[in-house]
């Protein structure tokens, strides 16, 4: 999912390393034997998650890591989205559905098909902290008749308020041809069983505007020279998606990031990215978005995510990544922003 | 541990953010109620370890991540790392014995004091692929009069198969004068219940040889302009402590990276790093080890950590991590490696 290569415009999912679901053959003293299905276990559904309402919705919980945290020591952005990933993988993982890709089902995998995302749309209303267990749940409905639409809400499990919400849009990519496919009737089969038609984000409060395309002559701030390191490699050989998040952030002022939160982040993937290649990072104010100075934009619900906190950002910014030499994009993204001192 | 900041030569433990335990106050179908003792139920112990051994010993179980591979599809020597580094800190959390800084006990918070960890050691058996489980065992012991061991074990849950062995030295350090300062008694008490007299590593197998200084006169390989990113920058606005085995990586050549197993590193912290300053990497070949060319080094069981094999290393590698600008160190580092083919 958030993890893939692209080419021709569109990201596609990476093979898949061997997965294995070990952890049932050996209980210790922490697995307490409820149950002898081996997909069952305590540990194994706090490992790596469990279906709930009539296994429509893939429920997997964490605690915030000490290394997962900012300089705000608060999760990160990369954070969430890892464990977004996560969540998703192993729902297709634990579906029984799971061919030899990363999330492509058996049917898939028989026509060397791969789902690649094209957009994820992502609000945070509150950044856990160190040691703060959240609960991820996902689950994928239809999208037109070509995608599918996969969600999550993250809540905090203590209270069980719902701090972030997220979806995201996928397609189908023969991986061999780089070509888009329609879905085909065997894998719609497959698949039709897990859909649930709930939406994580109201329609009216996600974002579906166009990103606008940064250029050298709209873009605010540029960061060149930006090189992936070895260790930004996924299994692929590609950078992980996630990663893009880093580089996105570099042209953005430092004072926003010490001062601000993130409280959405649109990303529009639309071409891999290699160790080799050297990265340029744009980003341009799209205007204090309170000055509501964006009614020539193409969609104004963009411009309005945040309706839990029933505020409109107060920056709002436009983003490109881009390869240096020739200019290609690679990702193109949206962010807002509040003032960490308003709240 | 891991995580820190360094003054004058040794690097110190940062402040620590709010730490919670709140995933008891709220159990769901997850949670067998086992017991009622808050810190014992089963979703505490699985996502933030326990007690064993007599409580001599901490316990934390993890299932690698699809984010926390490398490029090979197995986790990374970040990833494991970084898992040392949680359970390292969720053991001083559920000692009791935590007060407001990142392992440092109530009698050293009161007194302005912190660990900082002045060498790690690490022996690589095995590493892990997406969804397996490891079991991760830490405990600590008095290592001189003025400082402590900490030692780790990695077992695959499913075999427990001993994967990966670590040990590490810690000091304590005043925060405010950034003077080391002897381990007072009463903080010698407070610790003195939890040491245990085990070495994950046998002596003489153990790596605690120099790490000779490289120049540019013998340095084989340098990588000039590393940037720190924001995303790299820990909850003390310092660099992550971990992220600095990503930047080591950055000049080895990379048929290594793609061709070699890392079995053991050891790490010698020497200088905090914050984000405005540009980096320096490092490496030279120590020569081949098979050809025992290492007569002269000061350490000969430096050569031959990797027991469990019964063979020696392919590749030997000794690093430095430092600053552009003035030169000064902030790493030094050596590595071991194995073929992949022969495996």
């Amino acid at each position: 999912m958030i993890s893939g290569k692209k080419v021709n415009g569109i990201r596609h999912v990476h093979e898949a390393p061997n997965v294995r679901t070990k952890i049932n053959s050996h209980d210790d003293e922490l697995v307490v034997k409820q149950s002898q299905q081996p997909d069952n276990s305590p540990l194994r559904a706090c490992l790596l998650g469990r279906f709930v309402e009539d296994r429509f919705v893939y429920r997997q919980t964490f605690s915030i890591r000490s290394y997962e945290i900012g300089p705000d020591k608060t999760a990160t952005m990369e954070t969430l989205m890892n464990l977004l990933q996560e969540t998703a993988l192993n729902h297709v993982t634990s579906s029984g559905l799971a061919g030899n890709g990363f999330g492509a089902t058996r049917e898939m995998s028989l026509r060397k098909l791969i789902w690649v995302v094209t957009r994820i749309h992502i609000q945070v209303q509150r950044y856990s902290s160190w040691g703060d267990v959240v609960e991820i749940d996902t689950w994928v409905d239809a999208s037109g008749k070509n995608a599918m639409r996969r969600d999550w809400i993250i809540r905090d499990y203590r209270t069980q308020d719902i701090i972030t919400r997220a979806t995201s849009t996928w397609v189908i990519m023969n991986r061999e041809t780089r070509r888009l496919s329609k879905i085909p009737e065997q894998v719609r089969q497959e698949v039709l069983p897990f859909y649930l038609n709930t939406f994580a984000i109201d329609k009216e409060k996600t974002d579906v505007g166009k990103i606008d395309k940064l250029t050298d002559q709209t873009a605010g701030r540029i960061r060149s020279g930006l090189a992936p390191r070895w260790s930004d490699m996924d299994a692929n050989q590609h950078v992980n998606n996630v990663k893009y998040i880093g580089w996105i952030l570099e042209s953005v002022p430092i004072h926003v990031l010490e001062d601000y939160n993130m409280t959405s982040m649109t990303l529009e993937y639309r071409r891999e990215c290699r160790q080799s290649n050297l990265l340029e990072s744009l980003t341009s104010t799209t205007a204090s978005v309170t000055e509501d100075s964006n009614n020539n934009n193409k969609n104004k619900n963009s411009h309005n995510h945040n309706s839990s906190n029933n505020r409109k950002a107060d920056l709002e910014y436009t983003h490109l990544l881009r390869m240096q030499a020739d200019k290609a994009e690679i990702i193109r993204a949206r962010s807002e922003w509040q003032s960490k001192d308003e709240h």
